[in-house]
């Protein structure tokens, strides 16, 4: 039996991975890399170096694969999506059956960015390939952006007793704030999703993460109507980073009744400061640059 | 400056702790740990063989201190919550100057279930604490409950581009399942929250943690009505497991529309099966009698 394990890796601090994802890799035959062309080879990159930092069996083979693209001609969101995961799964059943062809070891891996829990295709990739070979599935759970921003803002998720909504860019432009929870979290937005929405007094929490090759980092918040920072500017940098949108970025908003956590609150302030240094570490990506190592 | 570490160390898996947490626990002159009565006894031992597998500074310092309870008197239920929070702080700050004038370092630590930034009251009770002392957060992120849960159901969180709410119980209760998102995760709940609502053909994932000293778990999912599984009486079990409220123990529901992860989904119940025998392991309590250490 094939076993295909999905771990978590964070978002893309090797201090992030767990012990659990370190033995889950080192007892991996295959690892299998995605590939998603030049503009975004720092984040195979990263994955490349999470490795190299991780695994120390000499037995585990890192192999690169070519991501299929999604069809930007198929209008429909959900099934250009599903037509794109079909196209993946067959690429990984193939490099699957080509590694077992060559003698290859019955368990394979793939690194996830964040959780394969959240907002992440594969579980849904796995569950096609095992229509074709069977498959046993090992999930391994990894911190998410969400956990990573809180942490840097030194900020609840919730508030007291409170609800939490995670949605997407399209949902929240679609259907506005929704009905009931104190926090909304917003993924998968590429353009400030939030400033589609006239909210006054409402705080918002964001950031950014490192990119490989280039050291960039943000970390800030403010109100969103009227805004203090340069949301709008902030947003669009953030945007721009190709870790932005892979590696999960989250943005955080709450609403101004019972918010606790204010940027009148000193402690909070200083807590930022703080913990915006002890979160980014600019050498990381700057002293490895070795380890971004080609694919052929 | 007293630093204040707020160190997330997941569920009570060991291998689910981060480097950074090691790192962070080592770093303190002080891990403050919670005493919770004899009925909570062994969430204090479970934070303790944490300690010990994890700090290898000699100059840490372990303390076990009583945590204050809850006025039951108190009708109102943020005003209790308040209340409590205010009681804790003056017992943590009460311990940061006792340690300090026995000359002790200024790097304060606690070992926080799950996730500091979910359902958790040590952020607040912190900026309570910084009103009297100044104090600088360092916020190191942890797995949550429903990371680990879905991970060892092997299932998303989210349905394809859906939103996810994260509520309580008592929110499901009084106002019934939200509008909007697709799936639904209930946490701080005592009694199967979701059986309140009658909703045929929504699909409920839920389990619990193994508690110190006596090795449980539970990990099933079925239909919520009609169930073909003694849900009520799982979920009974669950709840009377110490670990469960205080570990943060999540239970998932998915609307049954585009719900990708059916229990007739064969994968689904492989991986299941896999995932549980992953996930738990009864050894790991078991051959640590000794780590139930007794406090002074």
């Amino acid at each position: 039996m094939i076993t295909v394990s999905l771990i978590g890796i964070g978002t893309g601090n090797p201090d992030h991975v767990t012990a659990q994802a370190v033995r889950a890799m080192n007892l991996a035959d295959l690892i299998l890399i995605p590939l998603k062309g030049d503009d975004k080879a720092d984040l195979a990159g990263l994955r490349q170096a999470i490795c190299e930092s991780c695994v120390t069996n000499p037995a585990t083979r890192i192999e690169g694969f070519d991501l299929p693209v999604r069809d930007r001609a198929t209008p429909d969101y959900l099934t250009r999506v599903n037509d794109w995961h079909d196209a993946i799964a067959a690429v990984w059943r193939d490099r699957i059956n080509a590694h077992l062809e060559q003698g290859g070891g019955p368990r394979v891996a793939l690194l996830v960015w964040g959780d394969p829990s959240l907002y992440d295709s594969t579980l849904r990739i796995a569950a096609r390939v095992g229509r074709d070979i069977p498959i046993m599935l090992d999930v391994i759970p990894g911190l998410t952006s969400i956990q990573v921003l809180c942490a840097a803002h030194a900020i609840p998720l919730n508030e007291l007793g409170a609800s939490v909504m995670i949605t997407t860019g399209r949902q929240l432009r679609d259907g506005g704030w929704p009905d009931g929870p104190g926090t909304v979290v917003v993924m998968l937005d590429a353009g400030g999703a939030f400033t589609s929405l006239y909210m006054p007094h409402y705080h918002i929490w964001w950031g950014a993460y490192a990119r490989a090759g280039q050291s960039c980092a943000w970390l800030d918040h403010g109100h969103l109507h009227p805004a203090p920072d340069p949301y709008d500017a902030s947003i669009r940098k953030v945007a721009m980073t190709p870790a932005a949108g892979v590696a999960g970025s989250a943005t955080i908003c709450k609403h101004p009744y019972g918010c606790q956590f204010s940027p009148l609150n000193a402690l909070s302030r200083s807590a930022r400061s703080f913990s915006q240094a002890a979160y980014y570490d600019p050498t990381f990506f700057d002293q490895r640059p070795e380890r971004l190592i080609k694919y052929t």
